[in-house]
């Protein structure tokens, strides 16, 4: 048990922006609002940036109506940012947090977040300042430790797999070879998602690749050439993030955030270098498109997973309860899924260094041995997560007998 | 008044699907089975291909389950083509209707379908072989002549608007130029119609450019300037037939199809040409995303416009009472508006070769004078197509005053 400081809480959103982020930080608000401890909420605009330049605002003075608005609305209302505060910052970030008697923080983001929280918390405990500092996961990547999986990836995950169910009976319609490139870099969760399209045998995507697995051209061309044997078409699903056998990405682009990120989204090239080498095998009359999905996965709004939208909103009610009930000084807030076949979930804390700097990728229980497909433990994993997706017809297709022949 | 036969009836889909195709189709099944001229419904697999293969199957034997959830369904529920039947095969279509004593053709499709029935028409009055011949409009580029807009168009309005919306929210979260590139060869409508994304004075799409105005780099380059001056940051939505002032694509690709069209669709070439002109004006460490939304446009599942959905139904089964009336032996179905505020419209019949092969494009009076945005003309036009979007919220932001200062 720790002793509990009464002051005002800042809120800040840092990263990628999901579809449900806004969830978590309107269950802040309206916990902080239920809360003895916290006397204002001030949201900080752009993630640490904010804080840097006292850039506050007050949320406590947000009605009821626009709360609710706010919280069912995509992308960070708050303003995010992709900064990693040097040590100079994060001490500034301390004097600013001492001038506005800010005893708790909740940063919500990835694990970049949760490295900026867990640096500040040192800073504060060499200069004696009493402060609570929570991350609250969000990502699409789903990438983060301990956690069984990231608020936002749900909703990310919906979207993807109703695009590419929509894609495929496109695909279905004018036949042909689609290349679909979803979102992540390092790890292949949402890309993986896409196999949540499926209803029928022939349903794509038919091949899925992840940065799991290293990429090689030759064999993707061999997948896609076999698939297009068995059923005449081939919807495939890859993640931006895919590299060879010695960790090259199979695309590059120069920019890099201040994190050393590459950047990948935002550019058609994968898709259309994979496109180009498909025409290259299979020759240039081959109908092939190539689709990247790009920020629609984490931004496409009136389309969030409801699970995901309650789980985002529940870590952030709990981040505060966490902080403010005497056990942590601070901590990452985690989902923990029950056993048994009924979906359920809690929340607990986790150790802020548990979460930062390194991240998850799939198990390799998740993939097939080729390298080019999900498992049914995979489906298992996501599909609560994803929840309620689009329903889809197909006729029974009674022949008519030929009269005329050929 | 013509007499009117009795006989089988045959449906085909062509072109690009759209999200609503389905209504149309599933609206002439449900139609033609309450028709006593009309006794059997048989689909044509992949449109006219099927139809001279004799690929047909047995629409009045699916069940009425069966129906509702294709209905929903985006795609061509028979599977479509993209394919102008030389003289000979339209020779050959009429064989096989003959043959199938079919005396009922509805051909679903864009301009090029109207083209094809209108074709077999004259082949058809030649032969002295009576037969009803109904072209059903659908097309997400809305660029058919005489109607007031295409079953198709408000959903993927709706789509892009929605998704233009959630792009410029995360835009707001991490600032920066975003590009957009929309479908649309040579009819700038659904460009157009991210316009609906806007709800306060800052909202994004700031910047549209449609195939309707010459496009120059160096005044789009201007654009982007003055726009990030003023709100520091810019979304563009633009068409990806693109061309300068000498009708050169300002993209090209070398596929075409059998129409003679060029593959614009499936890459992301253009939306990265851009971005690197933007890098190239601004700086390489400006901040520029490109998306290409893709197929998503016409296929994404689970997000219908209403009013598209109804009136895509309403269009198939007005052509089989316009089929059964006496009144024509061909026609392409049409929708007009009616006049007054509240939105309504009416079915009528106009000639195929009203629609047939010469496309639409937007009205001057929809485009501003700089030809970079739409008029308040085109957002009384466009919004009761693609009907309700997704709500949105925004803090009202009570700023907190800074204590420390900088």
């Amino acid at each position: 048990m720790v002793e509990t400081p009464r002051g005002n809480a800042v809120i800040g959103q840092s990263g990628g922006p999901t579809v449900v982020i806004n969830q978590s930080l309107v269950g802040l608000v309206r916990a902080a609002a239920g809360v003895d401890a916290i006397e204002n909420v001030y949201g900080a605009r752009h993630g640490v940036k904010g804080i840097l330049d006292e850039e506050f605002i007050d949320l406590g003075r947000e009605d009821a109506a626009t709360l609710d608005a706010v919280a069912a609305t995509p992308a960070a209302g708050l303003g995010s940012v992709r900064k990693k505060p040097t040590e100079e910052e994060c001490s500034r970030i301390l004097d600013v947090f001492e001038a506005h008697d800010v005893r708790y923080f909740f940063y919500i983001g990835g694990n970049d977040s949760a490295e900026t929280a867990h640096i500040v918390e040192g800073l504060a405990q060499e200069k004696g300042y009493d402060i609570r500092l929570f991350h609250v996961p969000k990502t699409i990547d789903n990438d983060l430790r301990v956690t069984d999986h990231c608020p936002g990836f749900g909703s990310a995950a919906k979207f993807v797999a109703s695009a590419v169910m929509g894609d495929d009976l496109d695909n279905r319609s004018i036949q042909g070879i689609k290349i679909d490139v979803v979102m992540g870099r390092h790890a292949g969760f949402l890309t993986a998602a896409t196999a949540l399209a499926r209803r029928h045998p022939d349903d794509g995507p038919h091949l899925i690749y992840v940065p799991e697995v290293a990429f090689d051209v030759e064999r993707f061309l061999d997948d896609v050439g076999a698939t297009v044997e068995r059923i005449g078409r081939c919807v495939v699903a890859v993640s931006e993030g895919i590299h060879d056998a010695d960790g090259e990405l199979i695309v590059k682009s120069g920019e890099k955030d201040s994190h050393g990120n590459v950047q990948l989204s935002g550019s058609g090239a994968l898709g259309d270098l994979l496109a180009a080498r498909v025409r290259g095998r299979f020759g240039a009359s081959t109908r092939v498109r190539a689709d990247t999905f790009g920020y629609l996965q984490r931004s496409f709004p009136g389309f969030a997973s409801e699970v995901d939208a309650d789980e985002a909103r529940r870590v952030g009610e709990f981040a505060v309860e966490a902080a403010t009930s005497g056990d942590h000084a601070s901590g990452s807030i985690a989902l923990r899924r029950h056993d048994g076949p009924e979906y359920a979930v809690d929340c607990f804390v986790t150790p802020l260094d548990t979460v930062a700097r390194v991240t998850k990728s799939l198990d390799p229980a998740f993939l097939n041995e080729a390298g080019n497909d999900v498992t049914d433990a995979w489906l298992d994993y996501v599909r609560p997560l994803a929840g309620a997706l689009p329903v889809i017809g197909r006729f029974t297709g009674h022949p008519v007998e030929k009269r005329l022949g050929r």
